[in-house]
């Protein structure tokens, strides 16, 4: 059968400061720029959550968008929207909040539960700036 | 020699819905939400096509991307631009109309009209909105 | 006190065609073309909603965008998304389903709904692919 | 002589909230939803400041846009750009953060500098998600 | 009868540059920087064109959509598209080619033959990079 | 450690032809179609820069992504924004400037410095329109 990547884009707005506690603000404007901004600065993030599968030969889905809609916004999306990434966000907790950093945890979120669905996550894409975005593939 | 990946878009509009006949309306709506719609629904889809291959050392192009254009237009948007894709487009009969399986089948529309062409098909992805897509990848 | 314009993005997906129902299919086909297709096409619909007014010394809003959102889902949104223009949606009955027309009758769904919230509808604007788009004034 | 209008983009990302310090957090909360999330959120804004003009008859420019740039990022983006705009922005102070307010103090802020390169302001545009924007034209 | 705004959009690549040829390489450069590069540069414009007027009662249309874009492909994209804007456009003869101008040349190149058609010409916006655009309304 | 794709995005604007001296200008013609008229064109190219590796325990980062920028910068942009392809940029001499040419010397012009940041090049993406761009992975 052949397999097929399905992609869902979500989006989300945050704030976040790349800074880490345990440096001087002089060291962490050095390696961070202005994203050390010690009132901290936001973004709009874009996310992409693909999935790969079979289509189902009952319905023609690798996976039902409502349900992978569904768990995006309840796995990541609520949780920082509207949010403070470094104080409000549970699973981000202990980690610096760049961009590599925020998708990796993006996909341990979501990975079981995409699986409990029947699908295989393939890919977390996240946009911070139209001019930079990473993807993680999960390892 | 190198290989490059080139890719073209091409956009597309047109009717469809998601239901099967053998199926109960209850049961259609259940399962496709608003996508059962029985007078149908459409979208702008848009088209992007991947070829990969060495380009020419005679022109510095891996296919011409104006013989790409024709074949797309003539295997797939042709048949399916302002057309309703359940009822007019022979590619898609006996098919439901997911993205899934709509971009199987114009991989099938292109893949034998592309290698005459000395290119490969690397990729059909197809969006059906701006938060959702697939790809496929031949298998 | 000062006057800003705001203005809100929705969007929706519907099927409909150009046809006159007292036209001969070959005079609907010369005026309107590919739209004409008799089993219908479809679009992703975006619609820019755009509200004038003096921003509330209280909030800062010239309207609360959320109670906007709310009036354009209930009055036109769930009216037309996954719908047939032609066939499922009242307030099109009697009307061709040109962007033009369709502008004007968003316009009046709108406009008392957003001066019961205290602003002035400005601008509906609709596109309907990339290419092409209306923008109605209210007269 | 022809009058033409000539835009230029700039972006920025800030945080902010819209919270008002003489309310209880529920009223706030009621007011202004999850925008008033106490530790803060953020956007990427996009900013399209117009000028109005002749062209002149010795370059073909309404005002050279590199002027312009630099106008826009010695008045508006350096003071905004990774700044919490409640907090670090000297410009908004005694102001709530709505786009609408934030549009109005940038038009402040550029209205006289771009006198004196011998335009005129027409437009300041302020987007802070894809779904929602502001217009000022100055009054 | 109500009056709607229709836009269409079309596309062009050309190279072009901003130098006198009355002024030194110095003067040029010190006026238009990188854009008096002698040997041109390019782009990929934008040019948006719309028509206002009354829908027709037979068809709900202001203009015919494929006539509009007829008269801009005969009278402005075939003649500047994958062209040099300064040495093989006739109706840029004796015009810098900042955008300004050429917003205001295409403007002279539609009026009449959008009138011809029973509309009237409301605007030229041209687009030369995401970051800078211009807009002609007719003098 | 896992392995995160990060990519940065940097625009320029140049002129170029797609022309072998060697041929005659029918021949050029028939190969290259309107890409080959001799007074040139020009396109707004767009390039995105993938880096993959592991994240920073100290930063979190792939790469710095202002290094990357300036890189891209200094060993491209620089190089080719407002300038002909064809006739100024040394990395281009003696190859067409296709878009598959161009993108692979990009990565030449990149490869090794990437490195030298401890970073490794994924691809080199590069766009010519909105409807047509390649990709080079390096081999």
């Amino acid at each position: 059968m052949p397999v097929v990547h399905i992609t869902r884009r979500e989006r989300f707005s945050a704030a976040h400061k790349l800074s880490r506690p345990d440096w001087s603000p002089e060291k962490n404007y050095t390696t961070f720029g202005k994203c050390s901004n010690p009132n901290w600065h936001g973004h709009n993030y874009e996310l992409w959550v693909t999935v790969v599968g079979e289509p189902s030969t009952e319905t023609g889905f690798v996976i039902d968008l409502s349900d992978l809609g569904r768990i995006m916004k309840e796995r990541v999306i609520d949780l920082v929207d509207h949010k403070n990434i470094d104080l409000d966000v549970p699973f981000m907790e202990g980690r610096y909040s760049s961009t590599e950093n925020l998708a990796i945890a993006i996909w341990e979120q979501l990975e079981e539960h995409i699986k409990e669905l029947g699908g295989r996550l393939h890919c977390v894409k996240l946009q911070e700036t139209e001019n930079n975005h990473v993807e993680y593939y999960g390892g």
